[in-house]
């Protein structure tokens, strides 16, 4: 057992998948679930994720508190948190976007921001709530954790183990590098699905565009089906890494547009051919 | 049976799995294949997607030929064709754009246009050559065919029934609406992922980007994987609706952009949940 009493605030698919996972793995004594959906909490708990509903000052007073419901409330979240942490409890989270959670964070845990250790976990799915959990979710999935020079080691290193107990495989970033590589690989792509589906759905004639579209189509816009909430906090939470990785996302465009409009195959070929080969090499590297 | 003799130019994913699937159905009494790399045509021999390897002259004389080559071949491919087809032999192709092949075939066929239904299979694999074929690629999908007024209805009736016979669902579609369509449906789609990916790809630090790309990534970037040729002779043959996609995309990523920038959440909340409704109420339609 690596900690006696977790608590999970928000019991969706990344909270409850991580209970769920500590407690099959036997790394937990008990999960203690708080959330602001009555309802959401009795499915966690009659799925087994956690053992009983709780509140602030229960949670306040586990080993480790984990941080999964959305990134846009960390800071209510911490504010009512707070009052009640023991000067031993370690919180983590679990937010897509690290360099704001880190400033909100330190403002309002004051002396017990050495206990809080900022993570991101590399998983999910476009499903969420209590019944998409699941016990595997993290099995081989990167946990990045994003410590500073002021983190804890103990914290760091019951937080590292947890996630290992879940399967995953824990990697250091500072949290500035974090959120300027997953604004590049993950929220641009997000926006830029997004942004093609609705850019159709507004057109009049959309059900003749949306008739032909096929399993290609499907793919590339499989993450515009994710929660739109989540998707809009993150967009502001990482806001400036989102910009730039738009602007350059536009740019790369427009040379292609240029390229088409020139009839220029030969600059056509290229970028298509390092796109394929770059991805190739990347997909060799993955066990995804 | 549908034919008694028929011949595919290109023997790789297309045309092997459109022959093999003939085959299999009994719905062809003989398959001859033309490719322009004797390893291929052989290799389709010996995986059993052809009877034989022919050349011009037979493939003119059979019953029905489809042209399965990269569409940027097709001129080539039917100046070599036309003076050894028959009065009665029928032509179809299998390109992803049809305007450009409808124009090249008239052209090229003269008199014999008559006899050429112009198609496209929305079926595919970012896989190729013959390999890949196999028989139950058409299972299921769509395959768009586009007449005009002077296509023979007989020609027409057996391209339909052979399509069917693999198991594909005739829909018919003019040429412009057909390249409208898919510019936007697939061909877009297409070079929006190869400009994700060959942006980051170009990066000095383009290791840390990869190192953390997940499944999100990995979908959206799935159809960077196809073949650079292809797509070149596919964004060069539906070059102008191709360009009014990418402007109408880049418009959509600037709409989202200057939201990011003036973090207008409720801006943010109406596009991705629009984009989110509108992809489920497609996907409740397919059957990919």
């Amino acid at each position: 057992m690596i900690v006696e009493r977790l608590a999970v605030i928000g019991v969706g698919l990344i909270g409850g998948s991580f209970a769920l996972a500590l407690k099959q793995a036997g790394a937990v004594g008990e999960v203690v679930g708080v959330g602001r959906k009555p309802a959401s909490v009795e499915q966690a708990r009659a799925r087994g994720l956690i053992d009983r509903a709780g509140d602030w000052s229960e949670a306040g007073q586990a080993d480790c508190v984990l941080l999964a419901m959305p990134v846009g409330e960390t800071e209510t979240v911490l504010r009512a948190l707070e009052p009640h942490l023991t000067a031993r409890t370690i919180v983590t989270d679990a937010g897509s976007t690290k360099s704001g959670v880190v400033a909100t964070a330190r403002a309002a845990l004051g002396a017990k921001w050495r206990n809080f250790v900022p993570g991101h976990p590399i998983a999910g799915s476009e499903q969420s709530g209590p019944d998409a959990a699941r016990a595997d979710l993290y099995r081989g999935r990167k946990v990045v954790l994003t410590p500073d020079a002021d983190t804890d080691p103990h914290a760091l290193a019951i937080v590292k183990a947890l996630w290992q107990a879940v399967g995953a495989e824990p990697e250091l970033l500072d949290a500035a590098t974090h959120d300027r590589v997953f604004a590049a690989v993950s929220h641009l792509p997000h926006l830029a699905a997004y942004a093609l589906v609705d850019e159709l759905a507004q057109r009049a004639d959309r059900d003749t565009f949306f008739r032909f579209a096929a399993s290609g189509f499907r793919d590339f816009t499989r993450i515009a089906g994710s929660s739109p909430e989540m998707w809009r906090d993150i967009a502001l939470a990482n806001r400036d890494a989102l910009l730039g990785e738009l602007n350059a996302y536009v740019a790369a465009l427009q040379t292609l547009s240029t390229a088409v409009a020139a009839a220029d195959g030969t600059a056509l070929l290229e970028i298509f051919s390092r796109a394929r080969d770059a991805r190739a090499g990347w997909i060799d590297t993955q066990d995804l």
